[in-house]
């Protein structure tokens, strides 16, 4: 058993690993915390989470600074569920010692320290981090993870869009004069768990947002290889993303070789689905799935793919877990499919 | 035209009385205020409430206690979408005057002022007023609305109950052993327009809440004349109120007696509308109805009233303005039904 | 008053009509009709639509094709808010009499008959009525709607992107390489009244459907003037489409010029809103408006438009009645916006 | 490994409880089995249920009459998930064999027979198998069930409520002149997987059914041991109950009995929580708890428990899998909580 804790375990995203990691055969839930400031501190997970009631017998403990670097040196696995800036801010005091980081926040997901500035907000001054950090796309980035220090695991927008989209452009069958067209749609939990006026219950409704200009842009964008044009959205719904990419395909490329290209990113593994029909979020949430589905109309050249994932779970939490089971040594779906 | 002002626009209730204002034939809408620290002053009310984009054009004017005198001497009606405190604060620098002042907010509800520093956690100290006020359940007191200075708009929840549980009290049909059991489910608009936890998407989930200590089990009591049992419930849906009412009716009450309390109060009433089939909330949602449907099982002398309303129009807004209309003359339900 | 009538009436755009029309100030709503063997023939309409109980008082009455010509010649307006297959199967009976026809199928709505085998399943024999219709977009069509014998009022789909597009192709500012990608959400009333799986509360979750061969492709290309590629989507609400639209523009043009085409088409127009944020589902629902925002990003010649209206409004209903309004001499907007 | 199957397995209570059998240490599930002349027939499981797509690959068989017997005499255990009158039809060939049958349907759940004809419309000849039928309410009713050769699995309202209700009843604290008040609200799933008009999506919004008449009424009062008072509604979500439970306290009665009632009854149990502050749907919905609060107002012996369950898990698929855990020998909540 390999022992970990949760560092921000107060939230959404928090929650969620948090019952992962416990109900885990290699993994042992050691220690859940929060800031140091938290108002939710020292209350019990479950009496934040209904659904956790009982289930976990663990306090949010408040995290100080000064004991981060014990932290590093006795956990095998730390999980960083907390702001950009407060994974920017502790990286240098628990990356590099004992335990292997699983930073689920955006602080160390690109290297290029320019966009930090622009979509973040803040000043990445962490360049070796910046560099050392190996980004967590679990089908994806296999090799790096099993070396990786500190692992960034991707965005929920960029891996619904990436899951769809590196099939195609690495077997270079993308016209490259046409970007990708992301227009995704997420549900409220991606707001994070917290009180504000346009994640109110009553404001609310289907509203596109942070349009040409949303930090998971650059990051679609770097992990692909070529620039695409990033729509999100905020649906009705609590959980899940449904992510529609229209692609122009290059002169001559047929539908069979679009499927081969997906059967052979994707056949055999058991997290991402190659489905039969356009999915649902229902399909998806509460699950660790990426379900896939396209149509292609040869004549205009023009190719639909619909990608769809539980923003919280292969958006966040069970990507990190995939991402801490190969780290281990263990298959990337252990305790996440049956 | 009578001239009028709302305010507290910038809420829910606020912004459907503008529009309801603003359509009305015989109120000419001059002017909307917000407290004077508010950070909506000197926005347009179209620009925080969609629906109202270029419909209303006038801004959110912040109000000085200093400018309150001129308005109460320069308006016909005042309209109050405020906070409790609010109200009650200002309510000796706006009632007395010219104005005809209608008060949506809790504060001059009841007589007994005990109620309010256990229910609404202030004291209240406006004696005079709360002896003038009338309560405006235009259904039933639209003598006394005639003739008021001061209007205390019901609550919603009151509102429906009442509604649903007179016309059985006043004909001494009801058990006196047994309590009316009032089971309500609102809508989260009822929350209010603000950032809280409790009322983001992601939290909202059918819940009970003030079980046994809600402040609207005294209003409904007093209204009705007996002590009640009520359970308020918050909904995943934005508007309406459904409240499912039990009684036991006094020994050798018949189906039919049942059914003439009903239509004696509210046949021709063409706001409260006797239904041939359980009312959902989407059938009085964006309307000023409040839809009554029952069934009585002679067996047990148990009987079940379902009563459907919209929180923001018959439980706050469209009432107001059913008082507006009878205070000036008018039919109560001017403006609201075609 | 000009006297009018609906066919197909117990349906949600029919129920809709029927409000509009009945509170309308220069129609008068004479008779609701049904297909002869509906199930919900004789039935009150506020029996099947509780919004409506004790508002309209019409029966729905069945309609026999041996009545049909005496109706035509009764009533001043008819709407048909029926099936594709009975609008076609009943035009010549309706059509070329004494009442103007508003059919709100998709019938009528293309000149092109191979379109109708292939995406409406039947084939269109009405050749006459077919060249005579005219299409009632009715903020581009004025003048040809005003002459009209038989107006095909649009899809709900074509409504919200060809407003959102045509301003941008009519001033020649798209690239004509790309073509428009349209990702539109449907709620689920667009589906229409009937017991179907696939639109059961259970089974509804956002998703997408009839992908590269949805029937309104060919309309909003054919009335646009150019190739798209339309996306349809069913989305977790009930009312309401969101478009997404995104097009290059072409080499040089500028955000003022973009600007100017959308000012240009829409300043003045009271239903079509030139929004300053990005517009929800729920500024439109309820209401006869479309409301547009958009973003460029001059950098890569990508823009990116919204449309949001209500389907059984501003995409059905109230758009049948703005091209009434034209049609008798009145203003588009009479009866819809205050 | 016990040997299992499901007949039934097409609709929403099959398929949750086809992913508990398949994840289940101890039960293999064997085979998915629907009536000879379902249009399900042959299709896999996870090409109706998308969460299910490729998790269980399992074909769903159609199954002949002629080969219940040999089924019976093949499997351990035989669920059904079948309507009413197939329960009813089919038991004879399959109880009394080598399988032991967990009955979800409402067939075999009470003993008297007019309670058939009454509430669930077919006369019930299956007077052998009503007598020796157990009750599976498998928190209070382990002994019986552990001998069963046939389980009829209670329905999820009865089951919300009598788990509420029984530990108060039991401990004769309920004044026995005031029938318990059950007001109770579902999600959709609970009407099945089937088209229908009156749980479409558009038509699904908060309404009373079934009211002083629903067929869970005699069964809540014959399992608590007095009449109550059963109000269903439907909710606008898709899985889950709250029941609000509204009693009326013998004179005397303490809080301190009422903790004392609850703690005895439930102390320990995994499945059944007793909540600190009030359940919300989102708490237990995807589990297989029974979450319980209560407040007691001891001036007025008025007492209100709210009582939550995903009303296809506890209210079916988990409880049916707790009686089959405690038939078999193993713990209630085995491959249920973790």
């Amino acid at each position: 058993m390999f022992k970990t804790c949760i560092i921000g375990a107060s939230g959404y995203t928090g929650a969620e690993l948090a019952l992962l990691l416990q109900q885990h055969s290699q993994f042992d839930l050691a220690a859940l915390y929060v800031s140091e400031n938290s108002h939710d501190a020292h209350k019990n997970i479950g009496d934040l989470h209904g659904f956790l009631y009982e289930q976990i017998d663990l306090p949010l403990l408040p995290l100080k600074e000064s004991d981060m670097l014990a932290l590093a040196e006795e956990m095998d696995a730390i999980f960083l569920a907390t702001p950009h800036e407060a994974s920017h801010e502790w990286m240098d005091k628990l990356a590099g010692k004992k335990a292997v980081i699983f930073d689920l926040s955006g602080a160390f997901r690109l290297k290029d320290k320019s966009v930090f500035a622009q979509y973040y907000g803040f000043e990445n001054t962490q360049s070796a981090w910046l560099q050392q950090a190996v980004y967590g796309l679990a089908d994806w980035h296999q090799e790096q993870i099993k070396q990786a220090a500190l692992v960034a695991v991707p965005g929920c927008y960029p891996t619904a869009s990436l899951t769809a989209l590196k099939p195609l452009f690495n077997a270079k069958l993308l016209d490259s004069q046409h970007r990708p067209i992301i227009n995704a749609i997420s549900g409220v939990s991606g707001a994070g768990r917290k009180a504000a006026l346009n994640s109110s219950f009553t404001e609310v409704s289907l509203q596109a947002y942070g349009v040409l200009g949303h930090r998971h842009q650059p990051e679609i964008s770097n992990y692909l290889g070529t620039e695409v044009i990033f729509t999100p959205h905020l649906g009705n719904f609590k959980r899940g993303i449904l992510a529609t990419i229209t692609v122009k395909v290059a002169a001559g490329v047929s539908a069979e070789q679009i499927n081969q290209a997906y059967q052979q990113a994707y056949a055999g593994n058991p997290i991402v689905r190659l489905r039969k029909s356009w999915p649902k979020i229902d399909d998806v949430a509460q699950t660790p799935f990426c379900d896939l589905f396209w149509k292609f109309d040869s004549q205009s050249g023009y190719l639909v793919i619909t990608s769809a994932i539980d923003n919280l779970l292969k958006g966040a939490a069970s990507q990190a877990v995939q991402c801490a089971n190969l780290r281990f040594g263990f298959a990337s779906q252990l305790g996440l499919v049956n």
